[in-house]
């Protein structure tokens, strides 16, 4: 099943990349539903806060009116950052499935390891590396054509 | 200078704690102009994002038409989390002024210091300690409120 929407994840990364937004996905599901789903918005929007995760999170906890996304589960193209990995705890998400690690900016198992921290008050179950080369590849491709120029912003 | 605006947080802080929301509040100037103000909304708008300094960033960047904040300083009446130290960060917010470190939950210089690890890729100066007792003061207040059972929600 995870499978499945993983894919869709990287549906919505995949868009991004055709706004020429960095490119993740995400995709929040509980009970088996698909309760939101966003790919990175910031430029467009204008918002460094506009992540994939952060989008999902918002948009998830709007159709459930509630400010705990209780028994959802996230799919992630990438490893969260610090910020999103905070988000992921506040919101209280049951599970974490990512793909690529992001040893530069991650925060959820490499950099910060937010989640380990004694600071984080809720740690969802956590599952890397799901068509981690997939994600990096759409990444290597983006920031390739991005340093061609092809791709305005920064 | 400085005061003055942190004041204004405080008067953010004190609203939200007179709406049931963590007293929290945050003031974002640019030469000498307020840009932004807000109080923690999280309860209200069933958003965990919605800290008053996420609430401050986006808020600004719609002001400033511009999802980077250069130039721009934010006070805050609490050491901010690590999920908005590192939407401060990702801003390229100029100067940081914060009250009372947060060492259950704060991630700018206690907990994950997210400002001083490698994966943070711009920091803002930082002055922390302003106004910290009038901070802890309100946040104590709140909770001793909240476990007497006059504030409800979590």
């Amino acid at each position: 099943m995870f499978n499945s929407y993983m894919d869709l994840a990287f549906k919505e990364a995949q868009s991004a990349a055709d706004r020429g937004e960095v490119p993740v996905g995400a995709v929040l599901v509980k009970d088996n539903q698909i309760i939101s789903r966003a790919g990175n918005r910031t430029l467009e929007m204008n918002d460094p806060t506009a992540h994939a995760e952060i989008m999902t999170i918002r948009a998830g906890c709007e159709a459930l009116d509630n400010q705990r996304l209780t028994g959802c589960d996230l799919y992630v193209t990438l490893e969260p950052c610090p910020m999103c990995s905070a988000a992921i705890s506040f919101a209280r998400i049951n599970r974490l499935y990512y793909g690529a690690l992001d040893e530069k900016s991650g925060g959820a198992e490499s950099g910060i390891r937010y989640f380990s921290h004694t600071t984080c008050h809720h740690a969802p179950e956590i599952y890397g590396g799901i068509g981690a080369r997939k994600s990096a590849e759409l990444l290597r491709k983006f920031f390739a054509k991005k340093r061609s120029g092809a791709i305005l912003g920064d």
